[in-house]
């Protein structure tokens, strides 16, 4: 056996056990692992210091380097993230249905872990924490493959996650990180089909692409978002510039903000001027077809066909004037991710189609599309936002990370 | 673009307006199809006939020549099946939560079809009919692949399909069979991500783990069981006889039928004498351990380690004899497919510690493991049974077939 061959049986064995322990002993593990975090700061604090200096050395970007930063400031919010993952409800042994059947079997359907999930991820360490304590709570072991970046960082974090987890009497394999951070330990836990139930990647679209294309353990893809807002020849144009406005910078980093939006021809001439006026409080560039061009002048870049399917994640935009809703709507399933889609109007009948062909995992009317959270959607925790369809579709809590077992009470029946 | 690629893009247009498409709409198409059937039951007959005598020329068995086989009966009873799915409840648009957050959002998470659905199959044309109504009824499009044997009696029923949907007004693409049936279009089919959402084998172990190992569109893995029958220490022995029979014998090709019985040795002695008495009633080879052949003699072949994770799919029975609950618990989940498992006991405790801590889609106390199975489950009908986790677990009905999206209504708001 390989040593992720190892790991992967040893965290089976865990998710086992794991699937079987009740909510008190789950919540009591995440206190220990709270409480672990704000006493052993120092020690994460020396092993990030380590993890930082090397990537200075390196010549990481200051913008990658404070994604790996931690501070006790930093650490002290993750350890409250993991409170409140203990405060959620547990969701594993609730019935999604049951039913006395016609002969007499009693058939229930319960939600159970998915069993052994693999995270491969980047340069974040708190994902290391965060992702650990939803497959905890929702019974599931994690084997945790973070970037080479963090590794010092994540090591720490992991070791006393794992004696926290122990010493609240439960199985510390129930939380592991991959030891060897090359391609190659990412290209095994790919195809651990025997261990693992699911694999989650967490990052750039460069990462997700490749887990998507290369995996034989099943994926959920999340967290590729090129989203639209689409503002109606009817729509409210103050509402719409501080919808705009929103969904572009409040975070333009993240994947659930606007890369590209969609103007109605009848309002371009009124709005653009609007919208760019309000934008260029971040300098945020334009870049638009011609129609937007003849409309702002100069100030716009011209947008060439690669614009249309970019996720820029930064104070860029692209802009594009529809001669109608079915061209908007069409746009949007082209070019989008199926992420997050919006549309500012006052019509009904708009406001229903688009809703209703647009096929997104969050759909919009007159609302910014950076509500797509599990936290601002009322899960109160997330993995990821899925952008596949099959398992879990948008922000993913603790449910996404179930499945079902039919359990079935007989008294001898045969069929 | 490939004759794959147009026939894709043409189902995922049709996805699209079927996605929108009202319950009465689709349950015409699902009336025009049954009436079409019997209508054009000549037609169907005289391609099976030509699909048969092909058959036999090539030297197909008969057991195979019998699944390829369609009779007027046949065709009646797939049209009933179809008027089944019409009868079942829509699963599109409902509401599986909804809720107005702090901020005046009201957010609601509804059903919408997974898109477009490949499902690839061998010799069973009525495959095509059942996996078209159920694909049809949920709002999906589908893309059929059937095996080269059936190729023209599938046509002829494509066709009868598609020209029913078209007069009752629905896109016909929503329903069309891939036009070539070699290696090379099931290995296309596996790769069209772009076009298809979902890909379901439904057949024999080789082409399922063919297409779980090879695809990169999302796989539901269906129909592999190996199934267990643990008679406990407190088993009511004539209810473990009646049930192990039932479990194995009345229907031995099926997936939910029993491969291995399990014995505790405390009964063994009493048991296996009872047992055999019975199943030499259907003739069953028995393939037992050193303990089994000790007890029954030399009508017990010997189990060799390939028995313990065979599926038969015919009147041979492997025959375990185990030291505790924790020996059977710990055999089921290493040697099972993860499909359907049960104990026979009187004992609480036991029956409890059973359902908790094997890991399968289903898991039964005192009953035979033949009743897994979306009518017997109550589900109305099935597309297959998933052995995975990941989307659905056992029986997949209507509701299996579909996604979630989230529909956000705003009045302005930004984050």
């Amino acid at each position: 056996m390989t040593a992720l061959e190892v790991q992967g049986a040893a965290a089976k064995a865990a998710a086992r056990t794991l699937a079987c322990a009740g909510t008190r002993d789950k919540n009591a593990a995440l206190e220990a692992i709270a409480s672990a975090l704000l006493e052993r700061t120092q020690e994460i604090l020396a092993a990030n210091a380590a993890d930082l200096s090397a990537a200075a050395a390196s010549g990481m970007s200051e913008s990658m380097q404070d994604r790996l930063r931690l501070t006790a400031q930093r650490i002290a919010g993750i350890a409250d993230g993991v409170r409140q993952v203990a405060a959620l409800p547990d969701p594993i042994g609730a019935a999604v249905s049951e039913a006395v059947r016609p002969n007499g079997l009693r058939i229930s359907r319960r939600r159970v872990p998915l069993g052994v999930i693999g995270i491969i991820y980047e340069a974040r360490p708190n994902v290391t924490v965060d992702a650990a304590a939803l497959c905890l709570k929702s019974g599931n072991a994690v084997i945790l493959r973070g970037g080479k970046e963090a590794f010092r960082s994540n090591q720490a974090l992991t070791e006393i996650m794992r004696s926290a987890i122990a010493g609240a009497g439960l199985d510390e394999n129930a939380v592991s990180l991959v030891q060897d951070t090359s391609r190659d330990s990412a290209n095994e836990l790919m195809h651990l089909t025997a261990y693992l139930d699911v694999l989650i990647p967490r990052g750039g679209r460069g990462l997700i692409r490749a887990v998507t294309a290369n995996a034989t353990v099943p994926v959920i893809r999340t967290g590729e978002g090129v989203c639209h807002t689409f503002v109606d020849e009817s729509a409210d144009l103050d509402m719409a510039v501080s919808i705009a406005y929103n969904a572009k910078c409040s975070r333009p980093s993240v994947c659930n903000a606007m890369e590209c939006i969609l103007v109605h021809r009848a309002v371009a001439p009124a709005f653009l001027p609007m919208m760019k006026g309000k934008m260029d409080e971040k300098s945020v560039e334009l870049r638009g077809d011609e129609t937007v061009q003849a409309i702002l002048g100069g100030c716009v870049v011209p947008a060439t066909a690669e614009d249309w399917d970019t996720e820029y994640g930064d104070y860029i935009l692209a802009v594009k004037v529809v001669d109608s809703l079915d061209e908007a709507i069409d746009f949007c399933n082209t070019h989008g991710t199926g992420h997050s889609e919006a549309i500012v109007t006052d019509r009904y009948s708009n406001a229903q189609r688009f809703l209703n062909e647009v096929d997104a995992a969050a759909v919009y009317v007159n609302a910014s599309t950076r509500f797509t959270d599990g936290g601002e959607f009322g899960l109160g925790a997330e993995i990821g936002i899925s952008t596949q369809k099959m398992h879990a579709r948008g922000p993913m809590g603790l449910e996404e990370l179930t499945s079902t077992k039919f359990v079935v009470y007989g008294e001898g029946q045969v069929r």
